[in-house]
C-alpha cells in the first residue's frame, strides 16, 4: 500500500538527532533509499550522538551541528525539506527528575523552534514525531491501545507528551503535516552503551557484552516489549511517506511481551557470558516505574501496513554481533 | 467535613497570580479566614494583575512583585508557606499561538521553579494548581469526566497539561503534596475585562456594561458551563484543605450547562444594554474551538463536599454590579 521505497528516492530528508541512535539507522535505510539526507545534532554530552554510526553513509549525508532550540537556525535549515524525522530529544528519565529545566529545553522548546520554523518557513513539510510509549505512565490495562490516559510519572514523561501535542496542534491549526509514533523499548545497532542512563535494553547488552553481572530490579516479572531498530525505521518511512495518519498518534511496539529475568537469561544465553542476579529496586527508580507495559500497535499496523519483522532473539543476536565489531567505537577505554 | 474556615486560621498561604482573578478573590477570603496571605506575582503585562483587585485587604497581605521562572526568588519565598495555591499563569489560547515560547515559559518552566523550590527549600508545603477544562481539548462526550483522553487544541492547553503533570510528578516522587483543580469558565468580580484575550466572559461583560454590540461566533449552539469565582475560591480553599485527594485531578464546573446565545441573551436582559449579533467564526478562533463542553464535577463533590452555590443569573447580576461601581479601574480611560 505504502510505496516506501519509491517514495524517498531523490526525496530531501531532515533528521534531528541524526546522530543518534534510531537517527543514523534511519540515515542509512534512507541513503541506500537514495533520499537526499540531512542530519542535524547538537552534540549534546552523555545523548546519543555518536560519529561513528553514520560511518557507512558519511560520503553520502551531509551534517549539520546546531542547537535545536536556535530559532534562526532551524528556520534555515528546515527550509526546502520534503520529510523531517524530529528525534532529537533527551531522553533519561532519571536526568530530567535531577535537572527537569534542561529536559524541558530539549523536549519542549526545541520542538516548538523545529514547528515554528515549518510553520514560517515550510509549511508544507511533513514531520514524522518520535513519541514514546513513556507518556501513558503506569497503565490500567494491557496491552496499552492509544485510548489509555495519558498520565506521565516523571518530568521526561511530561514533556515528551507536550512534544508531541505540539506536532498535532500544529498539523490541526497550521496545516503543518505532523504525527507521532509512541515507541516502545527500541533497541539494536548504535544505540548508547556507554552509560546506563538512557534505558535499560542497551545497559543489558553491554554487560552482557563485558560479562559482567546484569541487575534485575526486583524479581524480574515485569513485562516490556521491544522493537529492533530495523523495524522501528520501517515505521518512521512508512509514516513518512502516508498523509492518511496526519495529526495521529500511534502505538509502535514489539509483538513478544518478555519478562525482564527472561530476556536477561536470554540475551545471556546468545552472548554466552555476563550473569543475572536480582537485586532490590534503587528508591529513585522505583518511585517512577512504570510496572508492566506493552503496547497494541494494531492501529498503526492496519493504517500503514507494517508489522515488526525481527524476533527479539535474532535482533539481539544481532545487536550482540554489532557491538563485538565494533566495541570501541561505543565504549571508550576510560569507561571500559 | 472539611474545616474550611478553622484550617485557614494563622495559617501561612503563598497565592501565584495573587494580583489576577482568582488569586485576589481568594486572598480576600483567606484574610477574611484570619491566613497570613502572600501574594506573589509577576505583573506581566496584559495578564490579569489589577493593584485594585486587592484594594479590600491591601493593608492585611503581603505582596511580592517577583519574576516566578526565577529559582532563587522562589526558594526564598516558598520556605515557610504551608499552603501554595499555584495560579499564576498565561491564560490567552490566542497569544499561545503566536508566541508559544513565552507562553511555555509562564505555564511550564514556572511551574517546574515553583516544585522545584518546594522539593528543596519546603517539601512539607501543600500546592493546589489551577489548572484547566482546556486540557481535554474537543470532547468526545458530554459532561467530561476525569477520564477523557487529555488532547489540547492549542499551545496553551498542552502547557497548562504539562504544567499539572509536573505537580502530580512531584506529589508522587517528591512527596510535595499537590492536586490540580481543571476549572471550567470562571466568572465574576475581579476577571480582566480591559482586553478580549482572556476568556469570552469577560468580554462579554465588559460588552454589556458598555451597551456595545456582543458578537457571538457562530449560531450561538456551542455549550459552556461557567463557575462564579467565590465558588472557585470555596473549591480552592478545599482542595488546600484535605489531603485525600493529593496526587489528582478535578473537574470544577458549573451545574447549568448554557448557551452562548443563552448567555448573551441573558446578559444583556441583567444589564440592560448591549445587543448581540451572530457572526461567522474568525478562522483563527475556529481552528482552535473545541466545540461545546460541561464537564462532569461529581468527583471532586463526593471528596471534598463542594458543590457551587451561585446561580448564573445572580453570579451575573453580581459581577455586572462590581463593575457598574469599580469601572474605571477596569477599563483605562485610553481603552475605553
Amino acid at each position: 500500500m505504502i510505496d516506501v521505497a519509491g517514495h524517498y528516492r531523490g526525496r530531501r530528508v531532515m533528521i534531528t538527532g541524526g546522530l543518534g541512535f534510531i537517527g543514523s539507522n534511519l540515515a542509512i535505510r534512507l541513503a541506500g533509499l537514495g533520499a537526499e539526507v540531512l542530519l542535524v545534532d547538537s552534540l549534546i554530552p552523555d545523548a546519543g550522538a555518536n560519529f561513528f554510526n553514520i560511518e557507512p553513509v558519511q560520503d553520502r549525508v551531509r551534517l549539520n551541528v546546531a542547537d535545536i532550540r536556535q530559532p534562526h537556525t532551524m528556520n534555515y535549515l528546515v527550509r526546502g525539506q520534503d520529510v523531517i524525522f524530529n528525534l532529537a530529544g533527551q531522553v533519561s528519565h532519571i536526568d530530567s527528575m535531577k535537572d527537569p529545566y534542561s529536559d524541558l529545553e530539549v523536549n519542549c522548546r526545541a520542538q516548538l523552534t523545529l514547528l515554528e520554523a515549518c510553520r514560517h518557513h515550510n509549511p508544507a513539510a511533513k514531520v514524522v514525531f518520535a513519541g514514546t510509549r513513556q507518556v501513558y505512565g503506569r497503565p490500567d490495562r494491557l496491552p496499552v491501545t492509544e485510548d489509555h490516559l495519558v498520565r506521565p510519572t516523571d518530568v521526561n514523561g511530561i514533556n515528551k507528551a507536550a512534544g508531541e501535542y505540539y506536532h498535532l496542534v500544529y498539523n490541526n491549526v497550521f496545516g503543518v503535516r505532523a504525527c507521532s509514533l509512541r515507541l516502545t523499548n527500541v533497541y539494536g545497532p548504535r544505540q548508547l552503551i556507554r552509560h546506563n542512563r538512557q534505558g535499560f535494553i542497551g545497559w543489558f547488552v553491554r554487560l552482557a557484552l563485558d560479562g559482567a553481572e546484569i541487575q534485575v530490579f526486583g524479581d524480574g516479572s515485569q513485562v516490556r516489549d521491544f522493537v529492533y531498530v530495523d523495524d522501528a525505521v520501517d515505521a518512521f518511512l512508512r509514516a513518512g511517506a502516508t498523509d492518511a495518519i496526519n495529526g495521529e498518534v500511534f502505538n509502535v511496539g514489539g509483538d513478544e511481551p518478555t519478562r525482564h529475568a527472561d530476556l536477561v537469561t536470554l540475551l545471556v544465553s546468545l552472548s554466552g557470558r555476563g550473569t543475572c542476579r536480582f537485586v532490590e529496586w534503587p528508591p529513585e527508580k522505583k518511585a517512577i516505574d512504570i510496572g508492566s507495559f506493552y503496547a497494541d500497535s494494531a492501529r498503526f499496523r492496519a493504517r500503514t501496513g507494517w508489522a515488526p519483522a525481527v524476533r527479539l532473539r535474532d535482533g539481539l543476536a544481532a545487536t550482540l554481533d554489532y557491538y563485538r565489531a565494533h566495541y570501541a567505537h561505543y565504549v571508550p577505554e576510560t569507561a571500559a
